[in-house]
């Protein structure tokens, strides 16, 4: 039995598992929903995928995570979905100059969040304890998790063979054709404290509009995480839109595979999982097919092209997910 | 028999042994003296100190070498002494907002040199040899070394207890009364690869006006070194003039410890090593003395304040070693 949900309860509790933009602009969204229902900040946790995680040029280097942390502060760059608003570049110019890898661009301000984290990495402190000192300190009041404290860093296989996942993603620009991905070391993996907490507070699990393969996916590779996944009512938005994906290598990925990338392409990536499915109006005509593989679905405008689409789009799944018929 | 030297004849090989700012200005001086006589700028080995090098937010900082090649590549901050001209705060900013340290300021530029650097030692390579590749790509001719490639890190006794260099020098500014120098691992140092051959090359091994207790002590100290330079003509020019020293805390560390800062002081410091000194006209009441402690003495204007000073008092202090009576 899942617990009853009422969108406007002030102990309404929400996970959202998220990888990067979209990801973020969806957690966003949560945030400002949740405040505008005088429901409090911390009754939404955003857990966040680490796959994409890397060392470069000795900095730990987290991508998702810092484009949910600077979306939530509102100091994200709304142009590239990665990186800070009003960025310099002189640090990596210094860098150029002197030789060295200039493939993976770092801003002078975000070098400053990495060189601050992985030296309190290196002293000891756990990823998930540095992301809450910076939340704090970035002002942001829901609690943001990396799934784990743990490296889990995404394989991708492709056509030029096992790339990491930043060479595939950033160096390579996705041209490889992908096979498959794996989660190096996930199965020795811990979720980081406070992951499974709010997975069992949760009234709610909301499946950002994120990569299913790799953003949600190493996700619920943690043990435990889809254990805990399962015991609640969750939701997924979909990251496709008309066949494509408003940012990312995902429908690219549905296709290599041998699978049609669409809404219902994601619904049975997500088989077993999902109680509700929010699918963009583009594609209303697979809402029927969605629901006979047993779901609720809501059609609504789900690209956030604007701050407000964040929160309309975030007030809709949270009114659907307390109303949904399948429970 | 200490090599005959004429300035302006086209062999001539000059060694300058060098800490930060002054021993900076005046390797510069001495790279554009040699470019004026057409001799190869080549014929130039500046060896600096590298017992101030530290690890700070995870970067290997050198702020001599840096300070070094900054000068002789002329990107070097003028007014301050230390980092790159037009520099820009964005890294330490954001640092400072995550709660990091502060307290050493890294410009953004100067940020870009630390990471390729601490990157490339990290993979293995040899601070010497990372020095090479950064002055080339940075169009010096000159050659920089760091006088080991192995870790020589000074410690100042003080008032306070035992201090990191740069804890005394810019978290304490210096304040802290000291009592003593050490040099952590020296004895087991090996000049880098370069260092003794440029020596044993030189006609002329000049003591650039640098801190003698913490910037010519700690390249002094390297086994080998003093008794390779003790086979040269050897001059230097004094850090002190007036009793104080232009920049740095010099003259307060002699006062500490109980000797009158002055240029015979410097002189006496380094006792058995000098054929040549060259000291400030404010302290021409001095030269005196100081040719009876056997060397002879050029009493000129030293203070560096423009780059056209540098080259003049390269000349001078070049023609005056090539004019030594006492040999």
């Amino acid at each position: 039995m899942v617990p009853q949900l009422r969108y406007g309860n002030k102990n309404l509790y929400v996970v959202a598992l998220a990888g990067g933009v979209g990801g973020a602009k969806m957690a966003h969204g949560f945030a400002k929903a949740l405040e505008r229902s005088q429901i409090p900040a911390e009754n939404l946790t955003v857990t966040v995928n680490i796959g994409d995680d890397f060392e470069h040029l000795g900095l730990t280097i987290c991508p998702d995570l810092d484009t949910v942390c600077y979306t939530l502060a509102g100091i994200e760059n709304p142009k590239t979905g990665w990186g800070r608003a009003n960025e310099s570049w002189k640090a990596m110019e210094a860098v150029e100059r002197l030789g060295g890898p200039t493939w993976f661009r770092l801003g002078d301000r975000d070098v400053g969040l990495h060189l601050e984290r992985t030296h309190r990495l290196r002293l000891g402190e756990s990823l998930s304890q540095v992301t809450r000192d910076f939340c704090h300190l970035l002002g942001i009041s829901s609690q943001v998790l990396p799934v784990s404290d743990d490296r889990v860093p995404t394989r991708v296989y492709t056509s030029l063979g096992e790339l990491s996942f930043q060479e595939y993603f950033v160096y390579y620009h996705c041209a490889p054709k992908v096979t498959g991905f794996s989660f190096e070391g996930v199965e020795n993996a811990m979720p980081a404290p406070g992951v499974i907490e709010a997975l069992d507070t949760a009234d709610l699990v909301v499946i950002c509009p994120s990569n299913p393969w790799v953003s949600i996916d190493p996700i619920l590779a943690v043990p435990g995480i889809l254990q805990a996944v399962k015991q609640k009512r969750v939701v997924a938005v979909s990251p496709i839109i008309g066949g494509q994906t408003v940012k990312g290598p995902a429908a690219k990925m549905f296709t290599e595979l041998g699978i049609q990338p669409s809404p219902l392409a994601v619904t049975r990536h997500y088989a077993g999982l999902l109680q509700g499915f929010i699918l963009d109006q583009a594609d209303h005509l697979l809402s029927s097919q969605i629901k006979e593989l047993g779901m609720d679905t809501l059609v609504t405008n789900t690209l956030m092209n604007s701050p407000e689409d964040r929160v309309q789009l975030a007030m809709q799944v949270l009114d659907f997910a307390a109303n949904l018929q399948n429970h």
